[in-house]
Order: C-alpha cells, then sequence, then structure tokens
C-alpha cells in the first residue's frame, strides 16, 4: 500500500465526507416520517467514516493497477454523487431529487465495485459494504419521500 | 480517444454541474457587495460548461495512461471538492467555509494539472484554463467574504 496515494484518496472522500458535517440532520429530518427499521443518527457518521477508509484504500489500490481506465472513471462519478446527495436532500430537503442522486450513485458504485473485483480481489471486497449500504440509503431515502410526500413538512 | 470513457467522465462531472443547477444564486447572491470585476452571472454556466467538457476529456486520456495512480487520485480530490463548493457557498451561505474548500479544490487542480502535464500533454492544457477559472472563482469568494463579513446579511 502506497500511504500517499492512500490519503490523497482519503482527501477526496473528505469532500465527501464534509457535506454529512455541514448538512446534518437536524429539525427538518428529526420530524419526517420514518420506516421503522431506520438506523439511529449515530450509525450514519460511524458508518461513513469506516466506509470512506475503505474507498480510500480501494482506490489506492486500483489507482496502481494497470488497465484501471474504467474503474478510475467510475470511481470518480461514485465521489461526486457521494458529495451530491447529503446537500440535495439535507440541505435542499428535495427528498425526490435526492432519489434520483442516489439512484445514479447506486449504479455509479455497482460499477466500480465490479471493475474493481476484475482488477484486485480485495479491492472489490472493500466496495461491498458501501454498495450494502448505499442501497439501505437508497431504501431509505425512498421510504422517507414516499411517506412524507403528501405531509405538511414541504420545505 | 474513447467515448465511452469520455462520457464516464462526463458523469462525474454532471454531479458537481447538478450542484450549480440547484443551488443557484439568487436574491441572497445578488445583494452581496462584490468587486468591481465580479463577472456577469451568465458568465458562469457558460464557463463551467465548457470546462466540464475539458475535465471529461482530460480525465478519459489520463485514464487510458499507465502509471497515472497519483494523477487518477488528484482528479478524484477535485471533482469531489468542486462538488462541495456550490453547496457551502450558495446553499449554507458560509463564504469563510467555501473559501477554505476553494483553496483546498485550487491546489487539487493544481497538482491535477501537473501530473497530467506529465503524461500527457493535452490533458494538461486541458486542465489549464480550469486552474485559471478557479483562480479566479477564489479571489471572488475571498473578495465577496471580506466586503460582506460585516455586513448586515449573515445568513
Amino acid at each position: 500500500m502506497d500511504w500517499t496515494l492512500f490519503f490523497i484518496f482519503l482527501a477526496a472522500c473528505g469532500g465527501a465526507a464534509a457535506t454529512g458535517v455541514m448538512f446534518s440532520p437536524g429539525q427538518w429530518y428529526d420530524a419526517l416520517e420514518k420506516p421503522a427499521w431506520t438506523p439511529p443518527n449515530w450509525v450514519f457518521p460511524v458508518t461513513w467514516t469506516v466506509l470512506y477508509l475503505f474507498i480510500a484504500n480501494a482506490g489506492a489500490r486500483i489507482a496502481s493497477e494497470p488497465a484501471n481506465a474504467y474503474a478510475m472513471g467510475f470511481f470518480a462519478v461514485q465521489i461526486a454523487f457521494n458529495t451530491l446527495w447529503t446537500p440535495v436532500f439535507f440541505g435542499l430537503h428535495k427528498m425526490k431529487a435526492a432519489l434520483v442522486v442516489i439512484a445514479i450513485l447506486w449504479v455509479a458504485v455497482f460499477a466500480t465495485t465490479v471493475s474493481f473485483w476484475d482488477l484486485d480481489f480485495i479491492a472489490g471486497i472493500l466496495f461491498v459494504p458501501y454498495l450494502i449500504w448505499v442501497s439501505i440509503a437508497a431504501a431509505l431515502n425512498f421510504e422517507v419521500w414516499r411517506l412524507n410526500r403528501r405531509g405538511p413538512i414541504t420545505t
């Protein structure tokens, strides 16, 4: 593992992670109707911290591989849409637009996972928890939208 | 040029570009004190459209190069911080935090430009207008913060 490379990829994750700090849940989210299986708020930053360490590690591994063109392209897409989701959901409170963003994010994470797996087994494995978590987050985004689209809270 | 690869990198730029559509200037920005050299609002989306085409083109060129590890790492950092800046400035109206974000973005774009240049002359050239534009945007962010930090508009 090239640690300089790891920290460069971690910096990219830091851009995405900063949205979670700056656009935090707050009153609006707390007041929304949520499904029974919604994880408690503290679970999200803990999970994302672990996931970002995995993502940076996997990115650094694949960056060093030859023939990584598509894998690095998909990586760029997922980090951009990961950074985009939080401001759209928690900043703008646009649950439907956030659903579109997270759908694109899911496809990008899936494509990154598959292309990483092809190049390096460990990098592929490191992306699997991320794919699972984005699946859960997408389901939560969908349910929150469904339960609140006619609710009194529209902003 | 591998066009599939170009469109994957363009999708990553699309994540960053979406912030410009969703977090638009509006009344808050219009009411701020701005330096005399501030470009008119219409210049920004036009410039960014051209820049994103250049960025995607350069990214696709470098992704196909061998030994692109650092270059692709820096690319990931710049696309994440590019996506982050608009929600922080236009969404949260946090001019000082946005200044920190754009400073990191500038370093990331500079590092990407240098590392791209080393691998492929054309890819390096394609990043130069982006570096110039982020320099202008950073100067504007600084000036807007300086001129308005004691102003009546604080949110």
